[in-house]
């Protein structure tokens, strides 16, 4: 099989990290941070050992806000809807966030009276500073914004923007690096206050760990009461960081997995991933562009590996379920839970296939997807 | 090492389940629900056996009514600050619950001006159906209860409460079964409307996924939203289950594992594994019980194999690190997440150590924990 849906999960991962989780499984699986043994401890030392890594690789001040959930889903929720908000308070996002973002935000509008306005591209289709310029007010207590589109593949300005957020005080940053974290580096020095990311997508990980990292000075409330493992006679969920904002027993293999994949993406590099992906999606790119009767929706400017398409007069969940079965070749269809960035482009109704290329894919793997659009196109319109 | 921490989380697991794991990672990696192709697909329905295996188990009217998240704190939590109480309303909890249970009433006490009242034991120790019925009141909107004590092994009577309750169409039954899933038989036809688990204790599996079973008819309101893999045009979060409750990636690997362990304890026998760790405990107690200087804080009547107790004289945590250390034998100290039951016990200020059994333990590892707190006692007291 050609696999071309690593912006939905990567795969195949790094040698190791099915290992590192069986290791935790069958040699240490005792609960982490919550007995003073030997297995607790090792399991402890591993996490630990997990937020140090991040904490580096993304230069986020303290490790110990370096907190891990579910998925980034939750993470972004955690990030948003923990976040002290009043009524009135502006929130800017953009066009190209996920059902993620875009879903506590609708729900933060809803139940809390919050403001929350989505950023277009300019005239010329391009995120701008100028765009965010425009779109902040004195009461724009947030701005949080995808790092990349998950549907073009388009690289936002995050830290551009976050040279100008840095100026306000007031306005906190957020960037959800779903698409970008270990394909691009991403550094919180540059005025990114929050860092929402996955562990099972760009970093290589396995599924089951969603990362969230925090500065210093930024209080959230959490999501989640329950147990913390210290200061457990206080009737209220205790303001202690990474427990008190992690309640309950975390995914040691989840998070042993990703210590491993987080190591292996560092020993090959992440701008060195970066480019491998931006050169296989600049090909695609431009191989569909060629074909007539394929409309390519692909990002201008900086650029993942992703590229969304449409070959015209065919279903995109068809020519998907073609690839699929007679190419062996496997691609998502659909409107990729970013229905703004859909409205944006005009495909709500189409919906788009979408292919992205992960550090394990070819320039073969390429070739063969667009030789294969090619024949669905001809074979099934001519 | 002898492992007597089962009740913080099961060691070892079943064979296959590191094994489960990771094929899961290493040949279907890929987004479950999210995408039509062939690697999604059997994602997508592994996480579909793993929900029917454990409607099964549990009785639960409905698959799609098995949750997943990432531990038991996490499904209490979606049920209890999910569930639509108003001002007013009045629940009914135990002295015996968990910080999972606890803080997530302490909010709502704070933030919804919700009363919570937490039942002891009648005069004789025990929790009886009358203890219950003197509870409720006609403001009670739910009774949230822990199937079994995390600190004495006492079995609370759920099915007993259920019947009561079952009589009150007003009245939801949330049953946390952390301490018991996987251990004794639970059914939710005993009048339990919620149900809520973690897989890595009783039911075997890894570190990473709690459930909760929600009967037909009770509606929450999801705390997380987000993606849902479809009805992705909608701003609001679509009410849908289970995705609409699940918004995120699942955890894949861990829900292989769990399966895999599931299928495990039903090849052995729930009823099997209870009475082994049954008789453990009550080994231990009497062991125990028999050392003078030792006191023991052990369920009455029905009980698990968990068992807590305090060498006068000596701290609790000293005598789980001289466990660990001189020994190898894992144990827990502390008051373990249940501040209350703690205060009940009149032990908040010692804590106390607790040794729990699990499927794998066997008399002789009882035997030489009772032998090696002789020694201590001996040895460091007289």
């Amino acid at each position: 099989m050609i696999y071309l849906d690593n912006a939905a999960s990567s795969f195949p991962k790094p040698e190791g990290v099915a290992e590192a989780m069986s290791e935790a499984v069958l040699h240490y699986g005792a609960n982490p941070g919550r007995s003073g043994h030997r297995l607790s401890r090792k399991a402890s030392s591993v996490i630990r050992d997990c937020r140090k890594e991040l904490a580096a690789l993304f230069d986020c001040q303290k490790e110990d806000r370096v907190l891990f959930y579910q998925n980034a889903t939750t993470a972004l929720n955690q990030a948003i809807s923990g976040f002290p908000f009043q009524k009135g308070d502006h929130i800017v996002a953009t066009v190209f966030e996920h059902n993620a973002v875009r879903r506590p935000l609708e729900r933060l509008r809803k139940e809390k009276g919050v403001e929350v306005s989505y950023m277009e591209p300019d005239e010329t289709g391009s995120f701008t500073k100028g765009v965010l310029e425009s779109a902040l007010k004195p009461e724009t207590r947030m701005v949080v914004a995808t790092h990349a589109s998950n549907v073009t593949g388009e690289i936002l300005p995050a830290a551009q923007w976050g040279e100008v957020l840095k100026q306000r005080k007031e306005t906190v940053f957020l960037v959800d690096a779903s698409q970008t974290a270990g394909i691009i580096p991403v550094s919180m020095n540059d005025g990114i206050d929050m860092l929402a990311f996955p562990g099972h997508k760009g970093m290589l990980g396995p599924q089951g760990i969603g990362v969230l990292m925090v500065q210093p000075g930024i209080e959230l409330t959490p999501l989640i009461y329950g147990g913390t493992g210290s200061h457990s006679e206080e009737p209220g969920q205790p303001d202690i960081w990474p427990e008190g904002m992690e309640s309950g027993t975390l995914n040691t293999p989840g998070i042993a997995g990703l210590l491993k994949s987080a190591q292996a993406l560092k020993a090959v590099g992440v701008k060195k991933i970066g480019e491998h992906e931006r050169i296989l999606g600049q090909m695609l790119a431009d191989a569909l562009g060629k074909i007539n009767g394929v409309r390519v929706f692909s990002g201008k400017g900086e650029r993942l590996g992703v590229v969304s398409f449409l070959i015209e007069g065919v279903d995109a969940h068809e020519t998907a379920m073609i690839l699929d079965q007679h190419y062996d070749i496997a691609v998502r269809s659909g409107v990729h839970c970013a229905p703004l960035s859909h409205q944006y482009l005009d495909t709500s109704k189409s919906g788009l296939v979408r292919a992205s290329a992960g550090l394990y894919n070819t320039k073969n793997d390429i070739q063969t997807l667009a030789r294969a659009v090619e024949e669905i196109k001809e074979g099934l319109l001519g």
